[in-house]
């Protein structure tokens, strides 16, 4: 047996990295749990007609099928490739038992069988908010979403060093008014192509636009509205501007208005009105959010998300709803890469109880075990070497401390300073900066 | 489209249940960094043939293929069916960067393409911990780890009201000592009759073992020997009287003696030596543990593992390693379908903020984002109903208190009791027991 090699596409991270994603799922949990949002998790998997049924991704799942099953059975199973297509299916599932407005979070991982390259993976973690209700769903859920949002990121940013972000939000409904307006029936066809616009420019986009059949009028139109982007509301001015009107086309700027004038208040700066971002998922029908790291853009969005109206319904019933996705693994994994973020010490514990000989260790258990009790990690060192060999111990690991003797001729040494001192394994406490692994990012 | 089904074998719980099994998950989690294990995630594929090796196991395994892969593509991936075996293979991977000894803890789903049942499941969460040393493990990891998973279920008993549990622990040496000492050597045929002690009796598997060329003498021994449990160091004796003797006997019964007696002091009541324990997977050839709820004991084993030394290797160098596995599933699971598992309520939220009207929704956002600020769970009510709708809201969701008016004329209702007093959003705090949701188990 060789030695095994990484799988492209599937990150694995060292203890130390872990507990950098750890510090940040902990807070991501915590931002979200002080705005009301429940946690649930689905199964990885669905069945393959239902994972299907959201066109484009479709050539991406991953099907899942026994070993052993029987030569001619049909794959009926694929892994996940969001949560909001399980999210969905999970409230359809559930209704009779859920209490509408739903507000759920949902931190898991998802699989996509992508071409591997950097900030894109086959096996990734993904933290999303949604808020669906029965029927109808009030816009200002809208607005809510990008502030829990935004402020898990800004925590993020001030705890950890990880670099501000910057929302861009549109609303497909504002698209839809305004190329109704201007007479043009295939929205999606035309989205398609405004979406290549920081790809390949404007003129080369107008000329895709022509050649589908618009007027010059009309290919200019659509790419000054998609040009459009302001941190207030004064994008609503710019495309009045433009000379075009329609019913859907004024729904559009005022649940937009909203959203951009909620957070301008509430987190200020991060959060732009960018009339160009299109968002690939069918089921979007109106407010779509993304979110990229100031300063790494080319990294791509790491929150994405939207309002879907029709995405969850029985036939009966529809549940219209709003959510956002945190790419956990798009946020740290180029950060990993490229050594960024580091933790205090790969391991939790802080004080290691050196063993004077092996018919001892019970009493270093003991003390261990008083620590313990007091919410101190703490290892008793595997073999009963020479002191400066358990001392070595501790200090490949970046433990702290490390204890010698039983009470009442106990002492503590810190390992760093060297200051070694007379404890009581019942009082003693370590630094309090010293009680958990501490983090530090690029700032 | 139709109201969608549940899979069978793949569990998805309310958001009250998930509550709960974060709950036990944050006990876990906390007890094992407690005792210095570092948390590693691995990625949920392996390469099928390394998953293959484990010869038993192999037919519920759960292949992974893209659902575009061309026609003739050998499927090479599987979901991993347990949490040792990509351990193994991420020591292997890791070694030159991991400090050895290494001592890790795992939470992840893992799957199995079993016949769904009771009790069974085909995904499921497992919490292992692990230590693996290079070249040699201590045999006080033996002991140690017993320690830490008897204290994390005694954790969940006393705080969560779960049963109490029984660990019973073998040791794969003792026995293989016995049956060479006896003159056997087909110590696996032994082993697989001897399992089959407590659904067929000790007659019948005399029987199956003379039939498979044992003597009467030698099948009498084995089932003697199986027949043998003590809560102390007793057993030693017992199999002392069954006049065997052979070298790997006498490391076995010292090995398992250590154990029994080290937990009798420790945790007294909770952990056996049971000589009739065998364990399924190949790839145990030491100290075997298992552990069942008492009262529950048909529910089968909730916490398994051994010794495996020679699972991971690349080769050149051996890996030895011990670990324990809890099925937080199995142990979750039979508790939720009899209701015996209740949370206080199935959201976060400590506090609903009333909206007077739509024009004044900002107001209260500002009011909940300073209760969030000091720890504070708080929702703003999705639509400014009256009062008493507001309030249903809340009741609905058992969220304790209700909060009216902006500063400085707020009120804050309990309502449980009605009582409904003024207070001041940058100091007011819920009673202490109210702060997060409590979990309450069956005792």
């Amino acid at each position: 047996m060789s030695r095994p090699r990484p799988l492209s596409g599937f990150p694995e991270y060292t203890p130390e990295q872990r507990i950098i994603e750890q510090y940040v799922l902990d807070r991501l949990r915590e931002t979200f749990e002080l705005h009301g949002f429940a946690s649930i998790e689905t199964r990885a998997v669905e069945p393959l007609d239902r994972l299907a049924k959201q066109g484009e991704i479709d050539k991406e799942v991953y099907v899942v099928q026994r070993l052993h099953a029987a030569e001619d059975a049909k794959a009926e199973l694929g892994l996940h490739f969001d949560l909001t297509v399980p999210f969905a299916r999970y409230v359809l599932e559930n209704a009779h038992q859920l209490q509408f407005p739903f507000r759920r979070y949902q931190i898991q991982k998802v699989w996509r069988g992508e071409r591997p390259q950097e900030g894109r993976f086959r096996e990734f973690t993904q933290a999303d908010i949604d808020i669906v209700d029965n029927t109808t769903l009030a816009a200002h859920h809208d607005v809510e979403l990008p502030l829990v949002t935004l402020q898990a990121l800004e925590r993020l940013h001030t705890d950890l060093g990880l670099p501000p972000v910057l929302m861009r939000v549109n609303n497909r409904r504002l698209a839809q008014g305004f190329y109704a307006g201007l007479g043009i029936t295939d929205t999606a066809a035309v989205l398609r192509q405004v979406d290549k616009l920081d790809k390949i420019g404007p003129d080369k986009v107008i000329e895709l636009l022509i050649e589908q059949g618009l007027s010059d009028a009309q290919a200019q139109a659509c790419v000054g509205l998609a040009d459009i982007s302001t941190a207030d509301a004064s994008f609503v001015d710019q495309v009045r501007a433009l000379g075009v009107t329609d019913p859907e086309l004024d729904e559009g700027l005022a649940l937009l208005a909203a959203v951009v004038e909620t957070a301008h208040r509430h987190v200020p700066g991060r959060l732009v009105a960018d009339l160009k971002i299109a968002r690939g998922l069918d089921y979007y029908t109106g407010t779509v959010y993304e979110t990229e790291l100031v300063g790494f853009e080319k990294w791509g969005s790491v929150s994405s998300g939207g309002r879907y109206d029709s995405l969850a319904s029985d036939g009966k019933t529809t549940y219209p709803g709003v959510g956002l996705s945190i790419g956990v693994t798009r946020l740290l994994a180029p950060l990993f890469s490229r050594g960024l973020l580091t933790a205090s010490r790969p391991v939790p514990t802080v004080v290691l109880i050196a063993v004077d000989n092996e018919e001892s260790r019970d009493d270093a258990i003991a003390v261990a075990e008083r620590l313990r009790s007091r919410g101190i990690a703490t290892e008793v060192a595997p073999k009963a070497d020479k002191y400066g060999k358990q001392i070595r111990y501790a200090d490949r690991r970046r433990i702290p401390y490390v204890w010698f003797g039983v009470p009442p001729h106990s002492e503590v040494k810190d390992i760093r300073t060297g200051e070694q001192l007379p404890v009581d394994p019942g009082r003693w406490e370590p630094e309090g900066v010293d009680l958990k692994p501490t983090v530090r990012g690029p700032a």
